[in-house]
């Protein structure tokens, strides 16, 4: 068993603490990662929170990984030791079912293992996350990082990077379609990245008009600030594709007359209360909405490696993670540009 | 211009009652026809009682309108004298658009002009529709109807049928599939019909109890009782293809988590008070929720010539246009199996 040193919410609402656990021993497809980085995803708050209910504590968050091979078990292929390497939202599924056989692991129909607050697959091991020094991963569920890339800066690509390549790429976003993207936050800065790098004509929808500058330097060609209804009918019926990555509450249908007929719009964020749905808006022009969720792991490789290709990472900021509890209260307030990643060295 | 007998309503919400106007002369593409039989579809109730606003009286309702060839203009190919036509809900639009262009006149870019309470392209000359004894329409708008199926029950598919028809092709409903039909009305009766005729495995999604029996004579292979949450678990995960033909409030999300991944559901109802929809049910899956709208020109040919093929039509109960505003009473109440159909030889 590997000690490991990471910091964990003892209870439901809680603020996070020191906390020591183990990994378990290397199995022989299992790959030891020394983790440098991990990004904090809003769902870590909700987890940590347990707005989602159903949260097992103490329970230590993190799903955007990525560091080095410490050590490999005998049958390994793809990593040696001293390789770069990721784990992101799943780090298990059966592998067996139709969903898995065709790279969906994320839709696993006998459910994947979360690579935290989950339960391994002998349906009793709790997992435990990214904010710690090092983790225990089956070789099927670790990724491949180019060197060529700012480390720290990849870590947010593990969720909020395929949450947002994986709906772009499904619903065939390419060269010259009209794209918007809802929300400028930790995925709406990689959905707006990721598209304008497949070619699109992206839009960003903002309430902040403090963003606009910012939304054009990270690669929108327009944005338009959604609290002005006359800005927003002037874009009626244009749109081939929206990703809405707001997870507050608020206005589908104010999106999809947007869209341009056999359109569609995707939902990647989920807010706690349920918008209210105008069938009208989606039957007058065969409109789409649709949701996503993550990525499959191969997509998830293919995303890193269109990222090396195209110098594409997150904008971030680094903290220590003794900062951890004061980030939440950030993120929350929407307050950085525009991921927060924990420097693993802080723990030593 | 030709003296017409019809039924208008006078005003918002007052009865239907006689009504004499005036259909155009000929142009040298339109086709004079001798309506012998309109369906009384539940759009006229609420247009009738101005539910959806911007109702013009008097209004003369119908646009599901059967009969035979009276006239032609010099110009018209498609029709002779004494040959079966139908109008459906559309009897203009640009032609020119893109939508147009691609035979989906029902989106055209610039409106269609609806077959009545609608301007023509004027701008000025109000719509009449099939309650009434005839009907001038440009050729492009009329239909051919096969003289081997009832023609009274024929009405119902110019609406009924092609609301429900177009989606089903356009989503690919193909053999094997399974495919939920959600309330059996006016329309849910027809996709049972032509979605059974289209090999799908057929299962109806009803409140009553009462229609189990008829849902299965009419094609479907099982029926759930929609308030029987135990039943509708039983499905979860499982379809490929729903059809939601309610226009009552209802609760969306308990049908979309019936979907398996990446499967569609299909509005085709309009509920006046828009129901709360859960993000999670279509992130989940990667499920889709769509809407559609009748269908173009070409297509309900294509379902006019598919259901002469197949035997299919409206069940229908004959009404007198005298009985017109008991007729929507006993619709509100859904006391009709399945469509009214005004024989209009009452109205001599």
């Amino acid at each position: 068993m590997f000690k490991t040193k990471g910091f964990a919410a003892p209870a439901p609402k809680a603020p996070l603490a020191p906390f020591q656990f183990e990994r378990r021993e290397l199995r022989d497809n299992d790959v030891h990662i020394e983790i440098q980085y991990c990004g904090v995803c809003h769902s870590d708050v909700h987890q940590v929170r347990d707005e989602w209910g159903h949260g097992a504590f103490p329970m230590v968050p993190g799903h955007e990984i990525v560091g080095k091979v410490l050590a490999v078990g005998p049958k390994v292929k793809k990593f040696k030791v001293g390789d770069l390497a990721g784990v992101g939202c799943m780090v298990d599924s059966c592998l067996e079912c139709r969903s898995c056989k065709e790279g969906l692991e994320q839709y696993c129909e006998n459910g994947f293992v979360g690579t935290y607050n989950s339960k391994e697959k002998d349906g009793k091991t709790p997992t435990y996350g990214g904010y710690s020094d090092s983790i225990v991963t089956r070789e099927e569920f670790c990724l491949k990082i180019s060197p060529k890339l700012n480390l720290a800066a990849v870590a947010p690509l593990l969720c909020a990077g395929i949450t947002t390549y994986s709906p772009l790429r499904h619903w065939k976003v390419s060269k010259g379609q009209k794209v918007g993207v809802v929300g400028l936050g930790g995925l709406g800065h990689m959905a707006v990245k990721l598209a304008n790098a497949m070619g699109a004509n992206v839009v960003v929808f903002t309430t902040s008009a403090s963003k606009v500058e910012d939304a054009k330097r990270l690669g929108a060609h327009e944005v338009v600030i959604s609290k002005n209804l006359e800005q927003m009918k002037t874009h009626a019926n244009s749109f081939d594709f929206i990703i809405d990555t707001v997870s507050a509450p608020h206005d589908y249908n104010l999106y999809i007359s947007l869209l341009h007929r056999d359109g569609n719009m995707v939902l990647v964020g989920l807010p706690d209360k349920p918008p209210e749905l105008y069938a009208g808006n989606l039957i007058m022009g065969r409109r789409k909405l649709g949701g996503s969720l993550i990525g499959g792991i191969a997509e998830t490789q293919e995303m890193l490696d269109f990222c090396a290709e195209h110098n594409i990472v997150s904008d971030i900021e680094m903290i220590p993670i003794q900062k951890i509890n004061e980030a939440y209260e950030r993120m929350i307030k929407s307050d950085v540009k525009y991921r927060f990643v924990i420097d693993m060295k802080s723990l030593a």
